[in-house]
C-alpha cells in the first residue's frame, strides 16, 4: 500500500485508487474493474472532476423516480461496493430500495465477499447470492438475478453498468437509471435516466436530494411532475455540448487532472 | 480468464485487457498499472485509436535520436513488459540499446519476474535488478538505477513514465523520449521527444522506422538532420489541436471506442 500525503494535489483521486486496489486484494473488485476505474478517471478529467448542472438534474429526477417506484432496486457491482458502499446503503434506506449484487465477472465467492462487506457496514438482506431468475436475452453469468429484486423491480439504479445488461433491463420494461461518467457509452444511451457523473459524487448528491424530498414529505404528484419535466435525451445532448465547450476552452489543460498528475 | 470471440468489435482492446490482467496474476504488472491502462484506453478513444501523423513524426525523430546516441537505454515498467515485451526487445536490438527495468511501485520480486519474462522472450543482459546508482532529486524507490544503464545513458526511451522521474532524467541532461498517450501529462510536457500514441502502436512504428534507417545505412548527418527538423513543442501543440478537431467533428461518438463497447 502506498502512503499518500494529505496535501498531495491529487490526494482524493490517489486515495480512491488505493481503496479500489485494496478491494481487489479483498476479493471485492475484479482486476478488470481496475481498468474500468482508470477509464472513468480519464473521462472525469474531461468533465473537470465536478458534477455538471445537467448531472444534478438527472440525479434529482432519478431520486424522484426511485421514490415513486413500487419496487426500486440498487444494483451493486465490485466497483460500486469498493467506492461507495456506505452511500449505497444510505441511499437504499432513504428511498426504500433493495440492494442486489450483480457482477459482470461473476463468481459466487466475490458475491459473498461483497455481501459480507455491505452487511458489515450495516446493510440488511442484500440480494444476489441466490439468484432464482434470469434476465431474458443475456446468455452470460450476468443474467442471473433474484426474483424479488432486479427481476421484479420497476426501477433499477445501475451504477457502472455494462451496456448489454442495461439494454436487457430496458427491454424488460423497467425504468433504468444509470450512473456512468461516459456520456457516449451504450449504457448512457440506453438508460431512461443517464447520470453522467463520477459515482463518488453522484451518490452523495442523490442522498442529499432524497433527504430533502423525504424530510419535506414532497407529495407524489410533485415527484411525478419532477420526473415529467426531465428530458433525458436533451439532458444528455446538453452534457456532451458542455464537455466539448470545456475542452475547447482548455478545461483539460487546466483541470486538476493529468497536468498536475505525478503518477501515470 | 474471459474468452473473447475473435469477431468481437472490440477484440483487440479486450484482448489487451486480458493480457495485462494476466500479467498482474503473473506478478509482472502492478494493480495500479491496471488503472493506468484504463486511463490510457479512454484517452486513446479521444485520439481515435490510431497513430496521428504528429505521433509518427515524433516516432521517427525518436528512432533517429536513439540511433545517434552513445548509450541509449529503454526503460521498462510493468505495463510495457505486459503489452510490448517482444517489441521492446526487437527495438533494443535494432537501435543497439540496453534494456533496464524501472518500476514506480518497485519490488525486487516484480523486477525479477519482469527480467525472467523478457529473458524468456530472448532478451539478454536486462538491467534493473541490481541498481548501483540513484537519480538525483528523487527520494522514492523509483530513483534506483543501474550505473551502466539509465544513470549513464545519454538518451532514454521511457514508455508509460511518471512525471517526476521524467523531469529528473531531463534535469540530468539526458535526452528523454516519452511514449505517453496523454498529451497533457507532465511527462509529455517535460520530455524532449513526446510520442502521443498508444505504446502498442508506437513500438511497431518505431521498429519499422529503425529497420528502414539501419537497412539503408542512413548516414549520421542525415539522422541528425531528421532530429534537427523536429520541433517537439510545435508537434505537441499540433497534436492537441488535432485531438480537439476530432472531438468537435464527432470522433468520440463515432470512434470504435465507448459507443460500441459492451464492457464498462
Amino acid at each position: 500500500m502506498t502512503e499518500i500525503p494529505r496535501d498531495h494535489p491529487r490526494y482524493e483521486s490517489l486515495s480512491l485508487r488505493e481503496t479500489i486496489t485494496r478491494c481487489v486484494e479483498l476479493g471485492i473488485t475484479s482486476r478488470q474493474g481496475l481498468i474500468a476505474h482508470g477509464r472513468g478517471e480519464a473521462i472525469d478529467y474531461l468533465i473537470g472532476e465536478k458534477t455538471l448542472p445537467t448531472a444534478l438534474k438527472a440525479e434529482d429526477a432519478a431520486v424522484a423516480t426511485l421514490l415513486t417506484a413500487k419496487n426500486p432496486v440498487i444494483s451493486v457491482n465490485g466497483n460500486t461496493a469498493a467506492l461507495v458502499p456506505e452511500e449505497t446503503i444510505e441511499l437504499a434506506e432513504l428511498i426504500g430500495a433493495k440492494i442486489e449484487i450483480n457482477l459482470f465477472h461473476r463468481t459466487e465467492e466475490r458475491i459473498a465477499r461483497i455481501k459480507d462487506h455491505l452487511e458489515r457496514l450495516g446493510a440488511e438482506d442484500v440480494l444476489g447470492l441466490e439468484p432464482d431468475e434470469k434476465i431474458p436475452g443475456l446468455t452470460s453469468e450476468r443474467a442471473k438475478v433474484s426474483k424479488k429484486g432486479i427481476f421484479s423491480a420497476d426501477a433499477v439504479l445501475v451504477p457502472l453498468e455494462d451496456g448489454d445488461r442495461c439494454e436487457s433491463l430496458v427491454r424488460m420494461g423497467k425504468i433504468v437509471i444509470a450512473i456512468d461518467i461516459n456520456p457516449f457509452s451504450r449504457t448512457s444511451r440506453m438508460a431512461q435516466i443517464s447520470i453522467i457523473d463520477n459515482v463518488i459524487r453522484a451518490m452523495p448528491n442523490m442522498i442529499a436530494c432524497a433527504k430533502v424530498l423525504t424530510e419535506n414529505a414532497v407529495p407524489k404528484k410533485d415527484l411525478l411532475a419532477m420526473i415529467e419535466a426531465f428530458d433525458n435525451r436533451e439532458n444528455l445532448n446538453e452534457t456532451i455540448k458542455e464537455i466539448k465547450r470545456g475542452l475547447n476552452e482548455g478545461r483539460l489543460e487546466e483541470s486538476t487532472g493529468y497536468s498536475k498528475l505525478s503518477i501515470w
